[in-house]
């Protein structure tokens, strides 16, 4: 895979602005600077159209969700469709409860996003397809995930990234299979979180047209900073990987990414 | 003391539905996640009954507090009692103001909890006991923190437990003293509240009739776990700790806790 | 320069009270407790006068902000003012949006605040100058940062700490230029926010008539940490910088704050 906007993303610094969830919040913003963008977080309905507008993407997290924030990424989403700025989804525990449920189908229907992005519970609740999800992990299931990530780019006219052991990302016609990453990936809360706002980034800095590549290289570079951040520890030692994942996404470069990459396209 | 749950929390990861704080969301989350329980993070009301039902424990934490999150733990609270779920309470700073001391009183009122758990001054709050608590902090006092303990399972039916330098965890009849800690624990904001979602993680996994124990444990492994965290350790490496922690708690086998637990039956 | 206040901090634990957003307050909260400081954290309005007139200082950062927030603000702020604590503000993206301009400038005017400490694109916006700020970040501009924040102390009765490559600490009359600092800081999100509400510890213990010190000794003492624990670390390595941080905000003493300290007064 070539590995052409991780560049653009730190000589560009997008101002990517995150309605997330209090886990994320701090966690997300040290990774977005590591990796070279800017981040904003704020959540106020009466700031969002003004700050959508005015950022260069913008990600929306359903975690710790309540109807304030479901207002407010109404209007950031509705304001960034209208200024052309990327928009991306993290369905964090889509299906777990009527609340995330009617908020995912909502923000779906509603708001054009460029992309989607979450774990494989939450993306099989979006295509409908059986999962047996575990609030917000993954849980486990035995659809294939790779026709739920092309279901989901169809119907909803987006990119759709399924994160895991292997990752699929998909514009409905191609689809990327990833295999880089870590077992200890998710025993870091908010990684998920932190992957969705770095889509944004380099959503922010995609070519017009090429959003798939720009997808599937910021799930590339994600994952290749997380072995890079586990070499030497144990799958135990969650807490120094959340540490040096932020340390190896500011250090990551084109050629370490390309290398290391193991991307099949489908 | 017999080490029996930490390989239940792990065999069965019990999801863990915390309504907390915006300080301690993401450090619980993550030393979730290292002992081998399932976190969520939510505190909307207009998902809390049916999140808590489907939980294998709650935990309502009363730091950043306001009214919206006291309907919320009310809904959470009752919704997890009518399914037989274990309900934790962590009591942040409960005597220091009005709205503290109000919503300690009401959800104590019209919740069952398994536990609660909180510093010397929070319990001694809600003993009724004077003490000299400072914000969140435990403060200082002469009481009698085993009588505390045991007069709070009293009056409550739950399982107390006091930490601190020494913990002191009480079903009312019997108390247990435990020794275990490191003076790094209070320099760790939110080490406090994590410990709380580590209580609700075990309870989650008790036998019936065995909570006494199942709490007891918790907070010995959680303490022992601390020990070893800060092994190598200044005492004002706070930073390097809460990593370690949170590593240690992913680490920390059962045979390490037994061996190392200072635990005295009173 | 003289470093007097920071035994002081940590010989009487100033409580510091902090309405902060969702990305800074683990952070903050974690500093505070390593300089020596006890934070607490909280913003409903409903314990803000009660909590505000306990505390030794209060601290109003306008990131993550609703109207709640500012109603919270208001409230503590003006409690504060009535009972003598020091109130500082950090005005998170002050020119950003309308909610955070209007907001900026009814706090300043309903309150009196003891210190003001930004980065240059808000302190910017604040004086009424021109600048190119970049949401929540600096940006960058050619304004007299000096001039600057000498006219925001004279036009609020404040001290003015503009924070950045160099930072500079006014009275009004007198300014402070400090030279300490790394390269390493920007990249941390919610370092900002900590150093403010280090601010804060400070000016709780300073004496009367002697808060430029106290305000530029925090600047200096935050700075030269940092410095320390840049030591050994790549420009790169954001994540372990944080965490070496808060280790040497407690490890610092004041002779090595003293011996590496660079200020001038202009």
């Amino acid at each position: 895979m070539q590995i052409k906007y991780l560049d653009q993303v730190r000589a560009r610094n997008p101002l990517v602005h995150n309605i997330t969830n209090i886990v994320s919040a701090n966690f997300s913003a040290n990774g977005l600077l590591a990796i070279g963008a800017s981040p904003i977080m704020a959540d106020s309905v009466d700031e969002m159209a003004e700050l959508a507008a005015a950022s260069s993407a913008v990600v929306l997290n359903i975690g710790t969700l309540n109807v304030h924030k479901v207002e407010a990424m109404l209007a950031a989403g509705k304001s960034a469709n209208r200024a052309g700025v990327p928009v991306v989804l993290d369905p964090v525990g889509a299906g777990f409860t009527a609340l995330r449920r009617d908020t995912t189908a909502r923000l779906l229907r509603e708001i054009r996003f460029a992309a989607v992005r979450g774990n494989a519970g939450e993306m099989a609740h979006i295509a409908g397809v059986a999962w047996q999800a575990k609030g917000v992990d993954a849980g486990s299931g035995s659809a294939d995930l790779s026709e739920i990530a092309q279901r989901i780019a169809q119907q909803h006219g987006c990119i759709a990234a399924i994160s895991g052991e292997t990752d699929y990302i998909s514009d409905g016609s191609r689809t990327a299979k990833l295999s880089n990453g870590t077992p200890l990936f998710p025993k870091v809360t908010a990684s998920g979180c932190l992957l969705s706002t770095v889509v944004g980034a380099f959503a922010a800095v995609a070519e017009p047209g090429d959003m798939l590549h720009a997808v599937a290289e910021a799930c590339t570079v994600y994952a290749v900073a997380g072995e890079l951040a586990a070499q030497g520890l144990q799958d135990t030692q969650s807490g120094s990987f959340a540490v040096a994942l932020i340390d190896q996404l500011g250090a990551i470069n084109a050629q370490q990414a390309a290398a290391r990459a193991r991307v099949e396209w489908l």
